[in-house]
C-alpha cells in the first residue's frame, strides 16, 4: 500500500530545525544526545573541519557505498551508525561553522530534491526542439541562497548523489546531467522509499553517467542502420505501399535490444510483446529476426503459411511471430502477438499470455517471463484499456510481475496535436495512478534511449512493477506512407523535413568521438543494402517452410481435415461417472464451516443427483465441466506441458484428491 | 499546463536557510535588505516580541484576510508588502529569539504541510471501521521537535490556516479537524498554486469548521428519513424484488441536494446527471421528484408512458427523467439520463449532453450547465471509460467545464474486496492523472458529506475542472436485494448487520445537540410513511399522463404513425442546388494560403461538379450534407432553439455567408 512511507522526503526541511536543536545539546554536552546522533555530529564536524582544510572532495574513502544513500535516511537515528562506525573525531571547530555547514547541507539537499521532482521539465526531450522549456526558479542555485561565491565550498550531503561531500558546482553538474539532459525521470510520485532510493542510486552520482563501450556504441549504430535502411529499402521497392514505417523512431530498435539484453542478464527467459502497426515490420525483421525474404514474399502478396489454409488472412503489419535470441549466452524466447487495428486491444492479450507462461514455467516470482508493450503516445493517453490494464497490474489474480511500457511518442496522434488530444502534460500521466516510474527520453540520443530501457527493465525485475519509457520522437511521414501530414501540421512537418535521421546524428557523434570512420559507416550501409537486395531476390521464389503459429507448445495441433467431422464426438459419459462427479460437487471439506443456506443448496443438489429428478442448468453445467476435467484436461496437460508434466496419464474417475492435485497447478 | 508552478511548496524548507542568511544581514543593517524583506522581518520581530509579552494569539486584527494565505507565498519578495503595509515597529528583541522564532515558524509550517499531504490517511472515513489506520510519524508534533513544553508558545505562521500566529496546540487542533476527521482531502498533487490555495483557504482556519444551521441540520435529517424509509417501504411492499436500493449510502440524497443547492447559488441553471442502478429509484423519487405513484405504478408492471408505444421497454432502475428544482429562489433544471447495465457507459453521454446544452444556452464559461456523474467504487477504478472521460475533460473540443464525480464507495465491487479489484489505495486515484482534487468522506456523517459536496461544487464553478467526492459507505444488502452477500463477505456483513442506519446515527446526534426530540423524529417518519401509503394506493389506479422523454425542447417530435411512410420522402434536389452547394465545397476563403495538393484536389472536384462526370463517393456525401444543411438544418434549429433562435426561417440556397452564419453556432 506504500502510501504510509513518505516520511523521509518530508524530513529534508523539518530536520533543519530538529538537527539544530539537537546540535545545540550536542555542542553543550556530546553525551546528552543519543549515540547515533553523536556519531552523526562527530562526522559532521569532521566534514566541516576537513572542508576548511582542503577544498577537494576527492576523498580517499570515496565512493562510499552502503544501504543508506540519502541523508533523509541518514537522519533516521540508528542508520548512520549501522552503516559506518563513528568516524575518528577530527579537529574541533567553532559551533558557528558547524551551524553554517548544517545550513549549507540543508539548502543543498532541498535543491537536489527540486531537481529530482522537476528536473524533467528542463530535460531536452524533443528532437525537433519545438517546445519552449523555460528554466524555473526552483532549479536555480540562487533560489537556495547559493551565489557565485558559494559554488566551490564543499558541503556535507551525507551520501546523497553517492557522495559524502560535494560543492554546489559539482552538485549542479550531477543533477543537471542526471535529470536535465536527454533523460527526464518522473519518480517522486512513488510512495515506496526503496523504489525511490533504488532509482536515485541507479542514476545519480559521480560515476553514473550514461556510458557505453566502443563495442556497445557500434552495436547501437548497426541496429540504427538496420532500422533506417530497412524502411528506406521498403520505401524504394514498394513505393506508395502502406508499411507504417518506423521512420523517425528508429531508436526503438536498439531500445528493444536493450530490454531483451538487460532482461536476459536479470533472469528473463521469455518476453511476450504487443505493439501497434508503427514499426512492426521493422521489429519483425530486426528484433524478432523474421527472415527478410519471408517479409518480401508477403509484400508480393505471397502466403503467410505454407499450406495457405490457416493463414490469419490479415495484413502483414498485423502479424506476430516468435523467435529465440541470445545475448552474452543468455537465451531469451520472444513472442510477438498479432494484433488488430484496434489500438491497445492487444494489451490484455499480452498480459494474459505472459501470466499463462508464468504459470506453465512455475515462475512464481514472475521474473522469468516479461510482458513488454509498445504504445503510440495518443493511444496510451486516450485508450481506457491502458488504465484498465494498469489497474490489474497489482492484483493477485492478474499481475504479471510488471510490464515494461515503451511509448513511441510521435508528439502527434494521427493528425492531432497533443494539446487537442489529452488533458495531461505527458502521454504517460495515467501510469501515475499505479505509481510507475516514468523515463522520458530523447529519441535522437540512442544511448540515452538504451540506457532508459536498461534501467526500466532492471527496475521491473527488481520490484515487479509496471514501468514506462516515453521516447520523444517524430513521424517522418504521415500516419502511414499514403498520407500527407503537412495538410494538417505544416509547421511541424517543415521542421521534420529539415531534420536529419537519428542514424546520421549518432554516426556523426561517433565520428566526432573518433570511434567511427566515414568508410566504415558507408561500408556498413552498403553491406546491409546488398544483403537486403539478396533477400529481395530470394523473396521472389520464396516458399515459406514454416507456419508462424503452430509451433513450440502447439506442435501437433491441427484443424481436422473434414470440418464436418470436427464437431462429432461421443461426449456422453456413463451414469456412474455422473454420480462420481456429482459427489465431488456436493462434498464439503472436513472442518470447513459452510453457510447454512449454501448447505441447503448443496443438499438439494445431492438429492437431485441421487434421484436424477429436476436437474437444473447450473448443475448440468457443473457436471459437464466436472466430467471434462476428469478426462479431457489430462489430454490438454500432456500437450501443453510436453515431457515436463508430472501428471498421471489418467485419473481414476471419482478420485477427488487425484482430481484436485491435477487441477490445482492449473488454477493457482 | 500548471506543472511549472510548484515552487511555493518547495520553499517551505529551503527558505529556512535563505531567511536566516537574509535575517543576519537585516539584523546588522535593516537597510541592507530589500524593502519587502525588511517589512517581513519587522513583522516577525513584532510577532516575536508580542509572543514574549502575551501568550494569546487572540489578536485584535484577527482574522486577517487577503490574497495571500500561505507563508510560502508570503516569502515571495513583494507579496507581503502588497498584502499589508509594513507594521508599526515593535520593541526590538534579541537576534537569538528571532532566530528561534523563525525556526519555530519553519517547523510549524512543515508540520502543516505534512497534514495537507497525508492527513487523509488518518481521517475516519469508514463507517464500519474495518480498516486499521495507524498514526504515522510525520503527523506527530514530536517529529518536528515540538515536545509537551512547546505546545503553547505562539508561533508566527504568516496567515497559513488563516492565522498570523498560533500555538502548536491550536495548529494541531485545526489541522486534525480539517484533515483528519470525517473528510480526507487529497489536493497536494495539484500543480496550480491558485487551486491549492483556494482549497486551503476554503477549509483551513479557525472558523472553517463544518457548520450547519438548525434548519440546515433538520433539512439533512428529513432527506435521510426519505432516503431510508423509501427503501424500507419498497422492501416491504415488493419483498424480493430487485430495486438496487440505496440502503447504507443514504447520505447520497442530501449530498445531491447539496450539489444542486450550491450549484444554484453559484450560477448553475441545469444539471445533467448520470448514475448507475444503486439508489436510482431513490434519486428519481427524492431528488428528481418523479411522482411516487408513478414509480409504484411501474413496480406493478404498469407502462412507463401513456401510449405504451414509445416506452424504452427498459426496467425501472434504468429510467431517467427530468424536473425543475428551486432552492432559495434559484431554479435548477435537472436531467437524469437513462442508462444501461453497462457500468460507466452513461458517462460520455452525460458529457455530450452537458456540452450540447452549453452550446444551446451560449454558456461560454460553462458555468450554467453542470455535468454530475455518480459512480460505484469498483466501476470508477475499473472501467477504462472513466480514464477516457477524464482525458477529454480539459480538451477544447470536449470539455464541459468540469464534472462533479460522486463515488458511492461501497468498499466492495459486486462480491470482491478492493484489494482484489484495484491496484491503487483509493478507487479515485485515476482522477489524479488530471489533477482533480479528491474529497474522501465518511458516509455516516451527513454534514461532512454535504460539506464535501458543497466545496467540490464551488471548486468546479471556480476552476471549471473535474472534482471527486468519494463517500465511504456500505451496502446493507447484497449487490441487489436478491443476493446473499454473507456467502462471500461473512465478516464484513456481520459488521454491517450490527451497524445502525445513518438516519439513526444522525438523529441521535441531533437529539444530543438538543435540536431534535424523539417525538418530532417519530412523527416525521410516520408522516412520510403515511404519505407513501397514500401514493401506493394512488399508484394502483395511476394513469401516467406524461411521457418522460418527449418534453421540453423535444415537444412536437413524434414517430410517424405509419412506419412504412416514415422512410418515404422526396430527398432529391434540383441540379441548380447541387451546383450552388458544390461551389461552397470547392471555394477557398480569400487570403487563405492553401496547400497545393489540396488546391489540385479541389480543382478536380470543381471540374467534376461542372461536368457532372466521375463524381466520387466523398463528393456525393459532401453534396448530401451540404444540401441537408441548406434546408433541413433550419427545421432542426427551429425546433431545438424554440423562439430564442435568431435564425432566418429559410436560407437562400447558394448564399454562402448565410449558410456559414447559420451553421457556425452549431459547430463552435
Amino acid at each position: 500500500m506504500g502510501r504510509d512511507h513518505e516520511l523521509p522526503d518530508l524530513f529534508s526541511g523539518a530536520s533543519s530545525a530538529f538537527i539544530e536543536s539537537l546540535y545545540d545539546r550536542y555542542a553543550a554536552d556530546p553525551q546528552s544526545v543519543d549515540e547515533s546522533w553523536r556519531a552523526y555530529f562527530d562526522k559532521l564536524e569532521k566534514g566541516a573541519a576537513s572542508a576548511h582544510q582542503q577544498p577537494s572532495w576527492a576523498r580517499s574513502d570515496w565512493p562510499l557505498r552502503g544501504p543508506v544513500d540519502d541523508l533523509t535516511s541518514a537522519l533516521d537515528p540508528g542508520s548512520v551508525v549501522a552503516e559506518k562506525p563513528a568516524a575518528t573525531k577530527a579537529a574541533k571547530v567553532e559551533p558557528e561553522n558547524v551551524r553554517a555547514a548544517t545550513l549549507d547541507s540543508i539548502r543543498a539537499l532541498m535543491m537536489i530534491r527540486a531537481y529530482r521532482v522537476r528536473g524533467h521539465l528542463l530535460a531536452k526531450l524533443d528532437p525537433l526542439g519545438l517546445e519552449d522549456r523555460p528554466r524555473h526558479a526552483e532549479l536555480m542555485p540562487e533560489t537556495y541562497g547559493f551565489g557565485e561565491d558559494d559554488l566551490d565550498r564543499p558541503i556535507y550531503i551525507g551520501h546523497v548523489l553517492g557522495l559524502e561531500t560535494a560543492t554546489v558546482r559539482e552538485i549542479i553538474t550531477i543533477v543537471e546531467r542526471t535529470y536535465c539532459q536527454h533523460v527526464g525521470v518522473e519518480f517522486m510520485h512513488i510512495n515506496e522509499p526503496e523504489e525511490k532510493a533504488w532509482i536515485q542510486n541507479r542514476i545519480e552520482g559521480r560515476d553514473k553517467e550514461i556510458q557505453f563501450s566502443r563495442r556497445g556504441k557500434l552495436a547501437i549504430l548497426r541496429k540504427l542502420i538496420e532500422a533506417e535502411h530497412y524502411e528506406k529499402f521498403l520505401g524504394k521497392k514498394y513505393t506508395g505501399t502502406k508499411r507504417f514505417g518506423l521512420d523517425g523512431a528508429e531508436a526503438m530498435v536498439p531500445a528493444l535490444e536493450g530490454v531483451i539484453k538487460t532482461g536476459g542478464q536479470n533472469g528473463v527467459k521469455e518476453i511476450i510483446l504487443g505493439m501497434p502497426h508503427r514499426g512492426r515490420l521493422n521489429v519483425l525483421a530486426n528484433v524478432m529476426q523474421k527472415p527478410y525474404r519471408q517479409i518480401f514474399h508477403e509484400f508480393r502478396g505471397g502466403a503467410v503459411n505454407p499450406e495457405e489454409v490457416e493463414g490469419s488472412g490479415d495484413v502483414k503489419y498485423h502479424l506476430g511471430t516468435s523467435s529465440d535470441r541470445a545475448f552474452d549466452g543468455n537465451n531469451v524466447h520472444l513472442s510477438l502477438s498479432p494484433n488488430p487495428s484496434h489500438l491497445e486491444a492487444v494489451d490484455p492479450v499480452v498480459l494474459g499470455k505472459a501470466r499463462a507462461k508464468q504459470t506453465q514455467r512455475n515462475d512464481k516470482e514472475r521474473g522469468e517471463v516479461l510482458s513488454l508493450l509498445l504504445h503510440g503516445d495518443a493511444a496510451f493517453a486516450g485508450q481506457g484499456l491502458v488504465a484498465e490494464c494498469l489497474m490489474l497490474s497489482g492484483l493477485r489474480g492478474y499481475r504479471t510481475g510488471g510490464t515494461v511500457h515503451f511509448i513511441v511518442n510521435n508528439q502527434i496522434g494521427f493528425t492531432t496535436s497533443p494539446s487537442y488530444s489529452r488533458s495531461s502534460p505527458y502521454p504517460s500521466d495515467v501510469a501515475k495512478m499505479v505509481q510507475s516510474p516514468i523515463f522520458h527520453v530523447n529519441g535522437d540520443d540512442p544511448e540515452a534511449v538504451v540506457f532508459a530501457c536498461k534501467v526500466a527493465t532492471e527496475f521491473r525485475q527488481e520490484f515487479k512493477k509496471d514501468v514506462v519509457v516515453d521516447m520523444f520522437c517524430y513521424r517522418r511521414f504521415g500516419h502511414n506512407e499514403a498520407d500527407e501530414p503537412a495538410f494538417t501540421q505544416p509547421l511541424m512537418y517543415a521542421a521534420i523535413k529539415k531534420h536529419v535521421s537519428v542514424t546520421q546524428v549518432y554516426a556523426d557523434r561517433l565520428k566526432a568521438e573518433g570511434i567511427l570512420s566515414d568508410e566504415e559507416f558507408n561500408a556498413w550501409v552498403d553491406e546491409y543494402h546488398a544483403m537486403l537486395e539478396d533477400e529481395f531476390e530470394a523473396g521472389k521464389s520464396h516458399k515459406p517452410n514454416k507456419a508462424d503459429w503452430l509451433e513450440g507448445r502447439w506442435t501437433g495441433f491441427a484443424q481436422p481435415e473434414a470440418a464436418n467431422l470436427a464437431r462429432r464426438a461421443d461426449t456422453g459419459v456413463d451414469e456412474g461417472t455422473l454420480h462420481a462427479v456429482g459427489k465431488v460437487l456436493t462434498e464439503v471439506p472436513d472442518g470447513f464451516h459452510i453457510h447454512r443456506t449454501l448447505r441447503r443448496i448443496l443438499d438439494a443438489k445431492d438429492q437431485m443427483l441421487e434421484t436424477g429428478e429436476g436437474i437444473d442448468w447450473a448443475t448440468a453445467e457443473a457436471l459437464a465441466f466436472g466430467t471434462l476435467l476428469s478426462e479431457a484436461i489430462m489430454y490438454a496437460c500432456r500437450v501443453r506441458i510436453q515431457g515436463a508434466a508430472p501428471f498421471p496419464s489418467a485419473i481414476p474417475c471419482g478420485s477427488i484428491s487425484a482430481l484436485k492435485s491435477a487441477i490445482s497447478p492449473l488454477i493457482r
